[in-house]
């Protein structure tokens, strides 16, 4: 994927998610792969359904931007931690919704079942599934999250997606397509789940 | 009608669904009956809300393609069932709503009654009337769900539209904008009853 | 108000209110007044969402379109009936929203109270007023409908808009901008209704 | 800021908070500061999310417009007394949404606690934080209730935003981003509060 290409459909994604609500403020940060060293990641501060081109910046995996003058997003270690578990993984998108807020703030963990927008997750072909979509502690320390996230992945390496309590959805694909489209169907989902109570 | 005509409209009425929430990541689909034997179907995979001129192939009343390298929406079968059962059916639209999801997981069948709206709907003249969407159970297997619909429709006539339970609407009308607006008011209708518990 | 400035103003209310939710199908109509003798309003069947300047027509206080090949909103005469009562009122428009559909099938009356919005209403100064809206049973009568209202603004001359259960709402105003206005301060009233129970 | 750079930005705040539903009718109203003695502000009367160039004026810091013939927004007082509270002010915006309208009337104070977007307030650096956002009755005497919040900050320098009684949201910021900003992170966390009940 090109730098280019992997803007124009970041931007785009951030379109869509800020019509939804799901990046209020500065809230939420988006990322794609673009080899196996480097990732293009959106800066610190910016609103994330207003993107430019100015609003990415080239990082390693270590999350250190090629740039040292410039900020990544302050959960930059976090689409990292998702690139070095996956080879695969081509796009890290991370949201923050009212139905995503609201749940993983009452729950330890959404399980998802029945829904036909289950097939839309990885290794599922049927409605007839369960999924348990874990919440992890909010934690200002970006590096511990990202290791207790990295520990529970290896323990259940099938993990669909994650939360953080208060803070939102990380979702990924192996393309910012497929990575759009799972956001677009978990967000659903939760939305289903807070009006079912 | 014609392909390019139906294509405009099946667009068009994409992205008002879409601008509503009603069709998430690939969920969805649609078609338009062009002659007896024909249809025009959304291809599989396609964002029902940002469809462009190749997300649409033509299909024989079977579901089949007449362009056989390509494939239909996954449910294509669902459609043609309609168009079988009643020759003055021109399109068949499929939603995927909040509403339509929590509901039909909760419910056998959806009992609208006393709505202003019900005259969208076949043969009803008046809002002092009373109208049951069915909810089937969602099945992978297409043709045997077609065919439990189809059985369905033969012992009542006058089925206005069914829902699948955690999978969506399925609506139609004698042309694309009699189905759109046949969505829109049983969409509708659907809020208003998970408003009203 | 010109027949071109009245349909230009309609349009862009009934693209808001579309935005919003407010008049889901055909449902909804709006007109303006042209003089004391004519007003302007949408013919019967268009989305009042997507509305084009062939979707109005100029009809007499009786509701008889001039022109007689045309057919008016169905619900035509309940405009009528405001412009005829009220000599001041300048346009009508009627909602068809999910909130206010919700509640007129609740209640026979919405009592507002407390709300700094309420100071669009007629005749208010204050946020510490009450305002109540009647809801009146729905008919597919048309005549017979507007009688009743009639008969009851004459015994309740304030009244600032009423419901008709399960229908929608009727506002109006001196002007269009005064009548969309209220229509959205009152649908804002409605939804916080509907949020505080 | 210069006026220009000022009115572009409220203008552009105003249509988001109009998409979302947090201006209706004529509700709201935003201003930024131009210097040491003059702000700009909305005039009385326009629709927030419709804002032109000519929808603005200058005023002093107790509120007159420079040119004495046209009409500042009602609560512009409230403004004022932000301003002059603090010196590092730069955009004070004042919302009307569902979601502020209906806690304002339940509580005596919104108690926000653990989500990340508290980062956003002002001194905050932890989602592990408690902020209160008070609540003020409505008084449509406009200087006792600016006295009243006066008062109100003066015990509790560190405010962050206020609600007033069924009417909105107050918040204020360096910028008129960072005041938007604000005003996207608490409407986001109202909502969330709303959802959680």
């Amino acid at each position: 994927m090109t730098p280019q290409t992997a803007i124009a459909e970041l931007i785009s994604a951030g379109e869509l998610f800020h019509r939804r609500g799901w990046v209020p403020a500065t809230g939420g940060n988006f990322s794609a792969r673009l080899s196996a060293e480097k990732m293009l990641v959106t800066a610190s501060g910016w609103h994330k359904g207003e993107l430019q081109e100015d609003a990415f910046l080239i990082a390693g995996m270590d999350g250190r931007p090629d740039d040292a003058s410039r900020k990544a997003s302050y959960e930059t270690l976090l689409h990292c931690q998702v690139y070095r578990f996956d080879a695969r993984v081509g796009s890290v998108l991370h949201t923050h919704s009212i139905a995503n807020t609201v749940l993983s703030r009452q729950k330890e963990s959404i399980r998802l079942s029945g829904y036909e927008l289950l097939k839309l997750l990885p290794g599922i072909q049927t409605h007839d599934a369960t999924v348990e979509v874990p919440v992890f502690e909010n934690d200002q320390d970006i590096p511990r999250l990202a290791a207790k996230v990295d520990e529970a992945m290896k323990r259940r390496p099938g993990m669909p997606a994650y939360l953080i309590s208060g803070h939102g959805l990380y979702a990924w694909g192996d393309s910012v397509a497929q990575a759009r489209h799972r956001v677009e169907a978990l967000e659903f989902m939760f939305e289903c789940e807070l009006h079912s109570r």
